[in-house]
């Protein structure tokens, strides 16, 4: 689509819920409201291509807080923010830590009188992350509320226990470039698959934000894992209303051969079972760290029972036509170059590394989207402007 | 005031001394040149609720220089740059080392050659953080004289270990917003009192900063604290001269309850005693860390024997019809929230919430303020130009 | 020059090819193209000390790679982004890994794709900080090609094992203006010494970018050093070259006197040797630290039999009217200041303070001057535009 006609769609469908709100998990959101964050980000895209600038903010901040280390999520952020005119200030907690009530209440305000954003990533512990993006949240309207602060910052997440949406949407962003529009993913089969790892304890959001999301597009969606490596079931649940409400499927093997047969998209990637992550934040918070450290033995055991299951070029040969997308978050396990035994063979991610790249540049499009669509009630109008206005980037 | 009132105001007097001045001590400053800080700081406030731009520089760069851990006093600062159009960069030096002469000279010069403005916070060592300040202010005025750096980078004291101008002074705009004006604070009573705390040698510079500011209102000010927690005798002098000069009252008790009793305002708090911090001073200057040690431990217990200085309800209840002005500088130490004993009761701190983080709100445009003073030789053109060409900060 | 002699003499030489190109090495760069960043230098200079903005940026990022520590290397690459309109973002890879192909050519694409400049200073390991920059630029430029990123970024080597163009060039440019003019440095004599320090293995590229840079004016460039303290063949050969194409001197002594002798500059500094440094690298992939630890000894008692060749006033009286230019790229080891014995008397480091930060002060704008011609293809309308423009960079 051009940029005429992204804007023009834009205009013609409601994302007027996205404003002034945070974005947590994609199954808060509206078909139209998913929609709108792909047309902003493919909008803000073209005007970069194009040497025009996309800055919204003459000044302002974008907080990042990180609850665990980052290279990648941290620059998309910057870069996401940089671009909207947002000028990044770090708050970096240690990640061992959990915070409680008071304190995060207090901190929350008093890193947000100039911030418009705060991207949060918190993904260590289940049942935390989300719960504690959603203090924040409600810390800084309410003290937005009391008139402590100017603006109210809204909320990105940038990877939590459950969803991993700025992500996800990249990925989904990704498909659609590759498959030349939305319109075409009808009854495409897509493996989210768990893959062999020898590291320990990767979180699980991107297999359940991958099933929470793709099924919103009529897709054939399977998961499938080894017994024992379940993700949380009220993903799965959604990820089934979804698939029957948009006209998809939603169904678990657990073999990996069985995902992989005739899928046009595979997505191969070691996760924790839920049910040891549970546990685990469970000893973490009694503080029982021997036990947490017999907890990871037992698991890295247990994975390593399962090492048949890596993206070889055999199993990719019973893709679709031996050529289904592979997709990866990145940075995967890469057998014989990263590790002995890992999550795919080199010479299959080697032939896809361009395309994996191409993923990854879409999410600092989508995070300045989803800032875009908080921060802009009218967003074609504010589109329009941009490239109207025509402000070189950089100087020609 | 509305805007035109404070610009009018700010045409009205003197300030002129503060141009291309540091900010070192609040006492080293005129009455007007005080005011002329509170009515730029709500000039800046105001502007920025109307979502009008005020930006003074194009770029530049404004260099924390941070001597000890900080997260509220970092964010207010980076607040102020960005608000202004400076970027932030950081210099982090190891607190455990008091630097000497010739580094700072040089290492002043080598972060200065784009920096507009310096921020630092130095507040661990009596006798050394005031000191360090000077030396950096002195380095590169030589520096700008020279010939070397463009443009003369002014200081922002952030916390010394004499006093804590941004803090007092946000404390203190939030008073006179609280108490509808300055005009309305004379005969007030403000109890600047010690409080007990189970963490060890919190810096004086607040209370300091409090006795040699709140005195030039006309304020009936009282510090209180046990025996043994004096305060540096050069500022309860300037105290006491200010009280004269100013129409005011300076006292001094052993006794909370006094100090509480028909207070207008509290601001109950721990701190060091001075003797013993400027022992500690000695002892690592000798590198004795044993006696630092032992010196700790003494202090912690002679602490533990004021466990009853506290702002309890029975306390609040003695003070202006039981419903003074809570003040503190955060973060409290909350009996029963964040310790067993602490600075204050928790339905105390929680009631006065709201009130507290407006406190800490005005600190990131007292800053901006200061700087903005430093930097704008007609400071009322400046900021009427700012209103007129009415850039919005987030497009609309 | 004045401003209008520099882009005039700007537009009278080609520097075509610095456009779309990285930065590494000063023999890579034709006389013209050398030129070229020192005009723009003191062109952008000129406007910032006019109070005229220099931004060709909007938005965009300046990426910061650094593999060892470094306080004024990282503000004056924070200056040069700034003043051009850049966002710094810091990616800090610990300094003890040397990073392998595949984690370099992701990690360069995941932290590029709004990047414009890419500042890299790997200094650590013979034959390594080099290698690493390139592969960094060739794995840049194979993103941009695949479409994975928006724009090229362009490398600026902040220091390598081989070469330090961005301190020989500042270093050159206070020469230029401490003697006139370029064209007033023909037979010149500068002696590039070793110095003795007690501290051990610094880095060679600043003796080796000073005889590969100086020996392009025609001057009469002497290195001078201990036996054992060679420093790489290859930069030796290409200094040769330099000296009879462009009308110089290169010769070697292992004599400080000598070189000091009649000199008009001087520029004594320590390093190691590099058949060491060589050893040193390869014991490092190996894994020997051991050996490592046992070369360093070795190494520091080597420099320690060196203690005479040290910058004093009695050396100092031989040079040409006693008066030679000191040069360092600091921080200098001073004698009986920093340390025992060192590199320099603190009388003669004293007596330079003025000259030596001025020598620094340079270094930002020669990092612009690189940036601003690796984007801007008609440099000197550019500037000329800026200059017309006016844009204040602190408002008036």
């Amino acid at each position: 689509m051009n940029f005429e006609k992204l804007v023009d769609r834009l205009g013609s469908i409601d994302y007027s819920n996205l404003y002034h709100e945070d974005f947590f998990h994609t199954w808060d959101k509206t078909q139209e409201e998913i929609e709108a964050v792909f047309l902003v980000a493919d909008s803000l895209r073209y005007l970069r291509e194009q040497n025009i600038s996309t800055k919204i903010f003459d000044s302002g901040l974008g907080i990042s807080l990180f609850r665990d280390n980052s290279t990648r999520t941290r620059f998309s952020f910057s870069s996401a923010c940089n671009m909207l005119g947002l000028e990044i200030q770090d708050l970096d907690e240690g990640k061992s830590q959990i915070a409680h009530g008071e304190t995060v209440k207090e901190t929350s305000n008093m890193i947000s009188f100039m911030a418009d954003v705060i991207g949060i990533r918190d993904d260590m512990y289940i049942g935390k992350g989300y719960t504690y993006m959603k203090d924040v949240s409600s810390y800084v309207k309410e003290g937005y509320d009391d008139g402590v602060l100017e603006q109210r910052p809204t909320i990105v997440n940038l990877q939590c226990d459950i969803d991993h949406p700025t992500q996800t949407m990249a990925d989904m962003l990704h498909i659609i470039h590759e498959f030349g529009g939305a319109e075409n993913l009808k009854g495409k089969k897509i493996a989210m698959t768990w893959a062999y790892s020898p590291s320990y304890g990767k979180p699980l959001s991107v297999p359940q934000g991958i099933i929470g999301l793709m099924t919103r597009f009529g897709m054939d969606v399977v998961l499938a894992h080894p017994e024992g490596y379940e993700v949380m079931l009220e993903v799965e649940e959604i990820a089934k209303k979804n698939a029957e409400k948009y006209g998809g499927k939603f169904t678990k093997t657990n073999s990996m051969e069985e995902a992989f047969k005739d899928a046009d998209i595979v997505y191969p990637k070691s996760w924790a079972p839920f049910a040891a992550m549970e546990k685990r934040t469970e000893l973490y918070g009694d503080g029982k760290f021997d036990e947490i450290d017999v907890l990871e033995q037992e698991l890295l055991e247990q994975n390593a029972s399962h090492k048949d299951w890596a993206c070889t070029e055999e199993l990719m040969k019973t893709t679709k036509d031996g050529k289904a997308l592979y997709l990866h978050c990145l940075p995967a396990d890469i057998t014989g170059l990263s590790c002995e035994d890992g999550e795919v063979d080199e010479s299959v991610f080697d032939r896809y590394r361009v395309p994996l790249y191409k993923e990854a540049s879409f999410k600092p499009y989508i995070i300045a989207a989803m800032i875009f669509l908080q921060k802009m009630k009218n967003a074609e109008e504010a589109l329009k402007e941009l490239k109207e206005e025509a402000k070189p980037r950089l100087k020609k």
